[in-house]
Protein backbone atom coordinates (compact mmCIF):
# COMPACT_ATOMS: atom_id res chain seq x y z
CA UNK A 1 0.00 0.00 0.00
CA UNK A 2 2.84 2.37 0.56
CA UNK A 3 4.96 1.56 -2.35
CA UNK A 4 2.76 2.91 -5.37
CA UNK A 5 2.04 6.30 -3.21
CA UNK A 6 6.12 6.67 -2.60
CA UNK A 7 6.75 7.06 -6.40
CA UNK A 8 3.84 9.20 -6.56
CA UNK A 9 5.16 11.17 -3.79
CA UNK A 10 8.88 11.49 -5.62
CA UNK A 11 8.08 12.87 -8.43
CA UNK A 12 5.96 15.31 -6.68
CA UNK A 13 9.21 16.15 -4.69
CA UNK A 14 11.20 16.89 -7.41
CA UNK A 15 9.25 19.17 -8.96
CA UNK A 16 8.89 21.04 -5.22
CA UNK A 17 12.71 21.02 -4.92
CA UNK A 18 13.79 22.44 -8.53
CA UNK A 19 10.96 24.79 -10.60
CA UNK A 20 8.99 26.30 -7.59
CA UNK A 21 12.56 27.29 -6.23
CA UNK A 22 13.39 29.27 -9.52
CA UNK A 23 10.32 30.19 -10.99
CA UNK A 24 7.18 31.69 -10.11
CA UNK A 25 3.80 30.38 -10.68
CA UNK A 26 3.30 32.44 -13.79
CA UNK A 27 6.45 30.65 -14.70
CA UNK A 28 8.71 33.46 -14.73
CA UNK A 29 12.37 33.05 -13.80
CA UNK A 30 13.02 34.21 -10.15
CA UNK A 31 15.71 37.14 -10.37
CA UNK A 32 17.19 38.19 -6.81
CA UNK A 33 14.21 40.17 -5.73
CA UNK A 34 11.80 37.36 -6.74
CA UNK A 35 14.00 34.56 -4.57
CA UNK A 36 13.92 37.70 -1.95
CA UNK A 37 10.30 37.90 -1.85
CA UNK A 38 9.92 34.14 -1.24
CA UNK A 39 11.94 33.87 1.61
CA UNK A 40 10.08 37.15 3.33
CA UNK A 41 6.90 34.81 2.79
CA UNK A 42 8.88 31.57 4.02
CA UNK A 43 9.60 33.35 6.77
CA UNK A 44 6.78 35.19 7.95
CA UNK A 45 4.98 32.00 7.56
CA UNK A 46 7.70 30.49 10.41
CA UNK A 47 7.35 33.44 12.68
CA UNK A 48 3.38 32.89 12.56
CA UNK A 49 4.04 28.84 13.42
CA UNK A 50 5.97 29.55 16.10
CA UNK A 51 3.84 31.75 17.42
CA UNK A 52 0.54 30.14 20.56
CA UNK A 53 -1.21 27.75 19.46
CA UNK A 54 -4.17 30.07 18.48
CA UNK A 55 -2.02 32.25 16.23
CA UNK A 56 -4.14 31.82 12.57
CA UNK A 57 -2.18 30.66 9.82
CA UNK A 58 -3.89 31.90 6.74
CA UNK A 59 -2.87 33.17 3.41
CA UNK A 60 -4.08 36.63 4.48
CA UNK A 61 -2.03 36.16 8.28
CA UNK A 62 0.94 35.46 6.23
CA UNK A 63 0.25 38.53 3.44
CA UNK A 64 -0.35 40.87 6.44
CA UNK A 65 2.80 39.47 8.39
CA UNK A 66 4.95 39.65 5.29
CA UNK A 67 3.36 43.27 5.10
CA UNK A 68 2.60 41.76 0.66
CA UNK A 69 -0.57 42.10 -0.86
CA UNK A 70 -2.38 38.87 -1.90
CA UNK A 71 -1.68 39.34 -5.47
CA UNK A 72 2.15 39.02 -5.03
CA UNK A 73 1.89 35.96 -2.04
CA UNK A 74 -0.72 34.55 -5.08
CA UNK A 75 2.34 34.97 -7.53
CA UNK A 76 4.51 32.10 -5.64
CA UNK A 77 1.87 30.25 -3.33
CA UNK A 78 -1.54 28.84 -5.12
CA UNK A 79 -2.53 27.68 -1.78
CA UNK A 80 -1.97 27.37 2.00
CA UNK A 81 -1.02 23.55 1.27
CA UNK A 82 1.68 24.68 -0.82
CA UNK A 83 3.32 27.31 1.27
CA UNK A 84 3.38 24.96 3.91
CA UNK A 85 5.11 21.94 2.03
CA UNK A 86 7.92 24.52 0.82
CA UNK A 87 8.17 25.30 4.98
CA UNK A 88 8.67 21.64 5.63
CA UNK A 89 10.93 21.05 3.37
CA UNK A 90 13.86 21.77 4.79
CA UNK A 91 12.08 21.10 8.64
CA UNK A 92 12.13 17.63 6.91
CA UNK A 93 15.37 17.29 5.64
CA UNK A 94 16.81 17.96 9.22
CA UNK A 95 14.92 14.73 9.89
CA UNK A 96 18.12 12.89 9.26
CA UNK A 97 20.10 14.09 11.31
CA UNK A 98 16.77 14.42 14.26
CA UNK A 99 16.12 10.40 14.27
CA UNK A 100 16.46 9.13 10.70
CA UNK A 101 20.03 8.74 10.45
CA UNK A 102 20.14 7.00 14.17
CA UNK A 103 17.60 4.16 12.81
CA UNK A 104 19.80 3.77 9.97
CA UNK A 105 22.67 2.41 11.94
CA UNK A 106 21.91 -1.38 13.01
CA UNK A 107 21.07 -1.63 16.78
CA UNK A 108 22.72 -5.01 18.57
CA UNK A 109 20.35 -6.67 20.29
CA UNK A 110 22.08 -6.65 23.83
CA UNK A 111 21.60 -2.91 23.31
CA UNK A 112 18.05 -2.94 21.97
CA UNK A 113 16.44 -1.28 24.58
CA UNK A 114 18.63 1.85 24.77
CA UNK A 115 18.18 2.14 21.00
CA UNK A 116 14.44 1.84 20.87
CA UNK A 117 14.23 4.49 23.37
CA UNK A 118 16.65 6.66 21.87
CA UNK A 119 14.95 6.89 19.10
CA UNK A 120 11.71 7.39 20.64
CA UNK A 121 12.90 10.08 22.44
CA UNK A 122 14.53 11.46 19.44
CA UNK A 123 11.51 11.21 17.10
CA UNK A 124 9.67 13.19 19.97
CA UNK A 125 11.73 15.88 20.57
CA UNK A 126 11.47 16.96 16.57
CA UNK A 127 8.11 16.62 16.75
CA UNK A 128 7.76 18.86 20.21
CA UNK A 129 10.26 21.23 17.96
CA UNK A 130 7.96 21.52 15.21
CA UNK A 131 4.59 20.43 16.63
CA UNK A 132 2.07 23.42 14.65
CA UNK A 133 3.24 22.85 11.37
CA UNK A 134 3.23 18.58 11.85
CA UNK A 135 0.32 19.09 13.00
CA UNK A 136 -0.75 20.79 9.90
CA UNK A 137 -0.14 18.16 7.90
CA UNK A 138 -1.44 15.78 9.12
CA UNK A 139 -4.90 17.36 9.29
CA UNK A 140 -4.73 18.37 5.78
CA UNK A 141 -3.78 14.86 5.08
CA UNK A 142 -6.17 13.40 6.99
CA UNK A 143 -9.32 15.90 5.33
CA UNK A 144 -7.73 14.53 1.78
CA UNK A 145 -5.46 16.94 0.98
CA UNK A 146 -4.00 14.61 -1.87
CA UNK A 147 -0.17 16.45 -1.59
CA UNK A 148 -0.14 16.58 2.24
CA UNK A 149 -1.12 13.06 2.78
CA UNK A 150 1.84 11.63 0.12
CA UNK A 151 4.15 14.20 1.70
CA UNK A 152 2.95 12.27 5.00
CA UNK A 153 3.65 9.12 3.51
CA UNK A 154 6.96 10.23 2.20
CA UNK A 155 8.40 11.06 5.72
CA UNK A 156 7.40 7.56 7.00
CA UNK A 157 8.35 5.13 4.22
CA UNK A 158 11.81 5.15 4.48
CA UNK A 159 11.44 4.55 8.51
CA UNK A 160 9.53 1.54 7.43
CA UNK A 161 12.00 0.30 5.27
CA UNK A 162 14.95 1.12 7.68
CA UNK A 163 12.57 -1.05 10.85
CA UNK A 164 12.16 -3.95 8.26
CA UNK A 165 16.34 -3.73 7.86
CA UNK A 166 16.59 -3.57 11.57
CA UNK A 167 14.36 -6.60 12.04
CA UNK A 168 17.53 -8.35 9.32
CA UNK A 169 14.68 -9.45 6.97
CA UNK A 170 16.43 -9.04 3.49
CA UNK A 171 12.75 -9.22 1.64
CA UNK A 172 11.77 -6.24 0.13
CA UNK A 173 9.42 -4.16 1.73
CA UNK A 174 5.75 -5.29 0.31
CA UNK A 175 3.66 -7.78 1.88
CA UNK A 176 5.49 -10.04 4.05
CA UNK A 177 4.60 -10.74 7.98
CA UNK A 178 7.94 -8.40 8.78
CA UNK A 179 6.46 -5.52 6.50
CA UNK A 180 3.07 -5.22 8.23
CA UNK A 181 4.82 -5.47 11.63
CA UNK A 182 6.89 -2.41 10.87
CA UNK A 183 4.07 -0.58 9.41
CA UNK A 184 2.57 -1.26 12.51
CA UNK A 185 4.72 -0.50 14.60
CA UNK A 186 5.61 2.91 12.77
CA UNK A 187 1.93 3.67 13.02
CA UNK A 188 2.04 3.39 16.64
CA UNK A 189 4.36 5.35 17.21
CA UNK A 190 3.98 8.47 15.07
CA UNK A 191 -0.02 8.31 16.71
CA UNK A 192 1.67 8.44 20.09
CA UNK A 193 3.61 10.91 19.57
CA UNK A 194 0.86 12.78 17.69
CA UNK A 195 -1.48 12.71 20.71
CA UNK A 196 1.58 13.12 23.31
CA UNK A 197 2.18 16.96 21.06
CA UNK A 198 -0.98 17.97 20.72
CA UNK A 199 -1.90 21.25 22.33
CA UNK A 200 -4.94 19.58 24.26
CA UNK A 201 -2.97 17.10 25.95
CA UNK A 202 -0.28 19.40 26.39
CA UNK A 203 -3.25 21.36 28.35
CA UNK A 204 -4.32 18.27 30.06
CA UNK A 205 -1.24 17.26 31.54
CA UNK A 206 -0.71 20.41 33.55
CA UNK A 207 0.36 18.62 36.69
CA UNK A 208 3.07 17.21 35.88
CA UNK A 209 3.60 16.98 32.31
CA UNK A 210 6.99 16.01 31.45
CA UNK A 211 6.90 12.73 33.64
CA UNK A 212 3.61 11.43 32.11
CA UNK A 213 4.84 12.16 28.49
CA UNK A 214 7.95 10.63 29.32
CA UNK A 215 5.95 6.78 30.39
CA UNK A 216 4.10 6.78 27.39
CA UNK A 217 7.34 7.35 25.15
CA UNK A 218 8.82 4.44 27.47
CA UNK A 219 5.77 2.08 26.98
CA UNK A 220 6.17 3.30 23.03
CA UNK A 221 9.96 2.15 23.12
CA UNK A 222 9.13 -0.89 25.09
CA UNK A 223 6.20 -2.02 21.93
CA UNK A 224 8.97 -1.11 19.15
CA UNK A 225 11.67 -3.27 21.00
CA UNK A 226 9.15 -5.94 21.26
CA UNK A 227 8.38 -5.74 17.78
CA UNK A 228 11.60 -5.56 16.59
CA UNK A 229 12.98 -8.55 19.09
CA UNK A 230 10.25 -10.96 17.44
CA UNK A 231 10.56 -9.80 13.56
CA UNK A 232 14.46 -10.84 13.97
CA UNK A 233 13.74 -14.26 15.39
CA UNK A 234 11.35 -14.40 12.67
CA UNK A 235 13.69 -13.25 9.99
CA UNK A 236 16.36 -15.79 11.84
CA UNK A 237 14.44 -18.50 11.46
CA UNK A 238 13.95 -17.95 8.05
CA UNK A 239 17.56 -18.07 7.25
CA UNK A 240 18.19 -20.74 9.27
CA UNK A 241 15.43 -23.19 7.59
CA UNK A 242 17.01 -22.59 4.43
CA UNK B 1 -4.05 12.56 31.27
CA UNK B 2 -7.14 9.96 30.41
CA UNK B 3 -8.78 10.12 34.13
CA UNK B 4 -9.91 14.03 34.35
CA UNK B 5 -11.62 13.86 30.56
CA UNK B 6 -13.62 10.60 31.71
CA UNK B 7 -15.63 12.40 34.17
CA UNK B 8 -16.19 15.19 31.76
CA UNK B 9 -17.49 12.28 29.31
CA UNK B 10 -19.52 11.33 31.65
CA UNK B 11 -21.23 14.04 32.48
CA UNK B 12 -21.73 15.29 29.06
CA UNK B 13 -23.02 11.53 28.02
CA UNK B 14 -25.81 11.58 30.52
CA UNK B 15 -27.46 15.36 29.09
CA UNK B 16 -27.68 13.38 25.92
CA UNK B 17 -29.15 10.20 27.14
CA UNK B 18 -32.02 11.58 29.15
CA UNK B 19 -32.60 15.36 28.06
CA UNK B 20 -32.38 15.73 25.02
CA UNK B 21 -34.34 12.39 24.19
CA UNK B 22 -37.45 13.76 25.96
CA UNK B 23 -36.85 18.07 25.24
CA UNK B 24 -36.52 19.88 22.15
CA UNK B 25 -33.72 22.72 22.34
CA UNK B 26 -36.44 25.02 23.05
CA UNK B 27 -36.64 23.23 26.59
CA UNK B 28 -40.28 21.81 25.31
CA UNK B 29 -41.06 18.67 26.36
CA UNK B 30 -41.10 16.24 22.77
CA UNK B 31 -44.61 14.42 22.37
CA UNK B 32 -45.28 11.72 20.36
CA UNK B 33 -44.75 13.84 17.01
CA UNK B 34 -41.80 15.23 17.91
CA UNK B 35 -40.10 12.10 18.73
CA UNK B 36 -41.48 11.34 15.29
CA UNK B 37 -39.67 13.67 14.07
CA UNK B 38 -36.32 13.50 15.90
CA UNK B 39 -36.23 10.04 14.65
CA UNK B 40 -36.66 11.00 10.83
CA UNK B 41 -33.91 13.54 11.37
CA UNK B 42 -31.66 10.80 12.46
CA UNK B 43 -32.66 8.13 10.07
CA UNK B 44 -31.88 10.38 7.39
CA UNK B 45 -28.50 11.26 8.55
CA UNK B 46 -27.73 7.47 8.84
CA UNK B 47 -29.25 7.09 5.12
CA UNK B 48 -26.39 10.06 4.33
CA UNK B 49 -23.51 8.46 5.70
CA UNK B 50 -24.38 4.91 4.48
CA UNK B 51 -24.23 6.39 1.12
CA UNK B 52 -20.99 6.48 -0.95
CA UNK B 53 -17.67 8.42 0.36
CA UNK B 54 -18.28 11.24 -1.18
CA UNK B 55 -21.12 12.00 -0.13
CA UNK B 56 -21.67 15.41 1.93
CA UNK B 57 -22.67 15.02 5.06
CA UNK B 58 -24.33 18.32 6.15
CA UNK B 59 -27.65 19.66 8.44
CA UNK B 60 -28.89 20.79 4.87
CA UNK B 61 -28.33 17.88 3.52
CA UNK B 62 -30.03 16.15 6.59
CA UNK B 63 -32.75 18.91 5.61
CA UNK B 64 -33.22 17.80 1.77
CA UNK B 65 -33.53 14.20 2.72
CA UNK B 66 -35.30 14.01 5.73
CA UNK B 67 -37.84 16.93 3.95
CA UNK B 68 -38.03 19.65 6.99
CA UNK B 69 -36.86 22.96 7.23
CA UNK B 70 -33.97 23.69 8.62
CA UNK B 71 -35.75 26.65 11.37
CA UNK B 72 -37.53 22.88 12.29
CA UNK B 73 -33.68 20.80 12.45
CA UNK B 74 -33.14 23.05 14.54
CA UNK B 75 -35.35 22.54 17.04
CA UNK B 76 -33.85 19.49 17.74
CA UNK B 77 -29.69 19.98 17.19
CA UNK B 78 -28.09 23.30 16.99
CA UNK B 79 -25.30 21.90 15.01
CA UNK B 80 -23.82 18.98 13.31
CA UNK B 81 -21.50 17.50 15.83
CA UNK B 82 -24.96 17.28 18.44
CA UNK B 83 -26.62 15.87 15.57
CA UNK B 84 -23.78 13.41 15.02
CA UNK B 85 -23.14 12.27 18.15
CA UNK B 86 -27.19 11.37 19.05
CA UNK B 87 -26.76 8.75 15.51
CA UNK B 88 -22.89 7.60 17.04
CA UNK B 89 -25.30 6.57 20.95
CA UNK B 90 -26.39 3.63 19.91
CA UNK B 91 -23.75 2.80 17.88
CA UNK B 92 -21.40 2.77 20.40
CA UNK B 93 -23.53 1.16 23.00
CA UNK B 94 -23.59 -1.95 20.41
CA UNK B 95 -19.75 -1.75 21.28
CA UNK B 96 -20.42 -4.31 23.66
CA UNK B 97 -21.65 -6.89 21.96
CA UNK B 98 -19.24 -6.23 19.26
CA UNK B 99 -15.63 -6.06 20.51
CA UNK B 100 -15.69 -4.55 24.07
CA UNK B 101 -17.16 -7.82 25.82
CA UNK B 102 -14.54 -10.17 24.36
CA UNK B 103 -11.50 -7.86 26.00
CA UNK B 104 -13.97 -8.35 29.42
CA UNK B 105 -12.62 -11.64 29.88
CA UNK B 106 -9.55 -12.86 31.15
CA UNK B 107 -7.46 -14.44 27.62
CA UNK B 108 -5.31 -17.44 29.34
CA UNK B 109 -1.52 -17.22 28.31
CA UNK B 110 -2.15 -20.19 26.18
CA UNK B 111 -4.79 -18.79 23.94
CA UNK B 112 -3.45 -15.40 23.80
CA UNK B 113 -2.17 -15.47 20.26
CA UNK B 114 -6.06 -16.20 19.23
CA UNK B 115 -7.66 -13.69 21.56
CA UNK B 116 -5.52 -11.06 20.45
CA UNK B 117 -6.73 -11.50 16.98
CA UNK B 118 -9.91 -12.41 17.59
CA UNK B 119 -10.14 -8.78 19.29
CA UNK B 120 -8.43 -6.87 16.54
CA UNK B 121 -10.19 -8.43 13.71
CA UNK B 122 -13.52 -7.60 15.73
CA UNK B 123 -13.17 -4.11 16.51
CA UNK B 124 -11.79 -4.08 12.67
CA UNK B 125 -15.26 -5.01 12.07
CA UNK B 126 -17.33 -2.73 13.94
CA UNK B 127 -14.72 0.15 12.11
CA UNK B 128 -15.86 -1.21 8.66
CA UNK B 129 -19.50 -1.33 9.62
CA UNK B 130 -19.42 2.56 10.87
CA UNK B 131 -16.59 3.58 8.80
CA UNK B 132 -18.31 7.48 8.11
CA UNK B 133 -19.24 8.53 11.04
CA UNK B 134 -16.30 6.94 13.15
CA UNK B 135 -13.81 8.75 10.41
CA UNK B 136 -16.11 12.01 11.05
CA UNK B 137 -16.36 11.70 14.55
CA UNK B 138 -12.25 11.77 14.81
CA UNK B 139 -11.75 14.79 12.54
CA UNK B 140 -13.79 16.37 14.36
CA UNK B 141 -11.65 15.37 17.43
CA UNK B 142 -8.87 16.00 16.25
CA UNK B 143 -9.96 19.68 14.83
CA UNK B 144 -10.95 20.43 18.00
CA UNK B 145 -14.40 20.05 19.02
CA UNK B 146 -14.16 19.56 22.75
CA UNK B 147 -17.70 17.30 22.49
CA UNK B 148 -16.31 14.96 19.94
CA UNK B 149 -12.78 14.93 21.63
CA UNK B 150 -14.40 13.67 25.12
CA UNK B 151 -16.49 11.36 23.26
CA UNK B 152 -13.83 9.41 21.39
CA UNK B 153 -11.87 9.34 25.02
CA UNK B 154 -14.93 7.78 26.24
CA UNK B 155 -15.05 4.79 23.81
CA UNK B 156 -10.88 4.31 24.65
CA UNK B 157 -10.59 5.09 28.35
CA UNK B 158 -12.92 1.27 29.02
CA UNK B 159 -10.47 -0.53 26.53
CA UNK B 160 -7.60 0.63 28.25
CA UNK B 161 -8.67 -0.34 31.98
CA UNK B 162 -9.43 -3.61 30.03
CA UNK B 163 -5.89 -4.00 28.69
CA UNK B 164 -5.05 -3.17 32.42
CA UNK B 165 -7.00 -6.12 33.98
CA UNK B 166 -6.18 -7.94 30.89
CA UNK B 167 -2.19 -7.35 32.27
CA UNK B 168 -3.47 -8.35 35.60
CA UNK B 169 -2.36 -5.68 37.47
CA UNK B 170 -3.74 -4.72 39.99
CA UNK B 171 -2.92 -1.26 40.04
CA UNK B 172 -5.39 1.75 38.94
CA UNK B 173 -5.45 3.40 35.53
CA UNK B 174 -2.74 5.92 36.31
CA UNK B 175 0.65 6.83 35.86
CA UNK B 176 2.01 3.53 36.39
CA UNK B 177 4.36 1.32 33.55
CA UNK B 178 1.49 -1.06 32.72
CA UNK B 179 -1.30 1.54 32.41
CA UNK B 180 1.43 3.87 30.22
CA UNK B 181 1.27 0.21 28.00
CA UNK B 182 -1.78 -0.21 27.38
CA UNK B 183 -2.76 3.77 26.32
CA UNK B 184 0.06 2.80 24.24
CA UNK B 185 -1.18 -0.51 22.90
CA UNK B 186 -4.96 1.07 22.32
CA UNK B 187 -3.32 4.09 20.61
CA UNK B 188 -1.85 1.85 18.19
CA UNK B 189 -4.65 -0.71 17.18
CA UNK B 190 -7.22 2.39 16.98
CA UNK B 191 -5.01 4.40 14.45
CA UNK B 192 -4.54 1.56 12.54
CA UNK B 193 -7.48 0.61 12.10
CA UNK B 194 -8.53 3.81 11.72
CA UNK B 195 -5.62 4.05 8.43
CA UNK B 196 -7.01 0.50 6.90
CA UNK B 197 -10.55 1.40 6.96
CA UNK B 198 -9.76 4.83 5.32
CA UNK B 199 -11.41 5.39 1.66
CA UNK B 200 -8.30 6.32 0.20
CA UNK B 201 -6.30 3.48 1.74
CA UNK B 202 -9.47 1.29 0.38
CA UNK B 203 -8.68 2.55 -2.93
CA UNK B 204 -5.12 2.22 -2.71
CA UNK B 205 -5.39 -1.04 -1.93
CA UNK B 206 -7.61 -2.11 -5.27
CA UNK B 207 -5.22 -5.31 -6.29
CA UNK B 208 -6.35 -7.32 -2.94
CA UNK B 209 -7.57 -5.54 -0.32
CA UNK B 210 -8.34 -7.82 1.87
CA UNK B 211 -5.19 -9.89 2.10
CA UNK B 212 -3.42 -6.60 2.95
CA UNK B 213 -5.67 -5.76 5.47
CA UNK B 214 -5.33 -8.93 6.87
CA UNK B 215 -1.60 -8.59 7.51
CA UNK B 216 -2.02 -5.72 9.20
CA UNK B 217 -4.57 -6.73 11.81
CA UNK B 218 -2.36 -9.67 12.34
CA UNK B 219 0.63 -7.77 13.09
CA UNK B 220 -1.03 -5.43 15.22
CA UNK B 221 -2.85 -8.58 17.44
CA UNK B 222 0.55 -9.83 17.35
CA UNK B 223 2.26 -6.39 18.99
CA UNK B 224 -0.97 -6.83 21.47
CA UNK B 225 0.08 -10.11 22.37
CA UNK B 226 3.60 -9.05 22.73
CA UNK B 227 2.32 -5.98 24.83
CA UNK B 228 -0.12 -7.95 27.31
CA UNK B 229 2.20 -10.78 27.69
CA UNK B 230 5.17 -8.33 28.97
CA UNK B 231 2.47 -6.83 30.87
CA UNK B 232 2.09 -10.35 32.68
CA UNK B 233 5.61 -10.74 33.11
CA UNK B 234 5.71 -7.15 34.98
CA UNK B 235 3.02 -7.62 37.01
CA UNK B 236 3.79 -11.17 38.14
CA UNK B 237 6.94 -9.62 38.97
CA UNK B 238 5.67 -7.32 41.26
CA UNK B 239 3.45 -9.72 43.00
CA UNK B 240 6.29 -12.41 43.63
CA UNK B 241 8.68 -9.87 45.42
CA UNK B 242 5.93 -8.19 48.09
Amino acid sequence: MWGKDFALVKAAHSTTDKESLSHNLLGQRLGRKGRDTRERILAATEKLLAGPPETAISLSAVAREASLGMTTLYLYFSDLPELLLAVLDPIMASAENSYVGHLRMHWPDDSLTENCLKFVEAFHAFWVRHARILHLRNNYADNNDERMRAYRISSSQPMITLLIKQMESDLPPGRSPVSAMATVLMTGIERTITVATDAYFQRLMTTDPTIHVHNLLVAEARILELGLRDGRATSRRGSAST
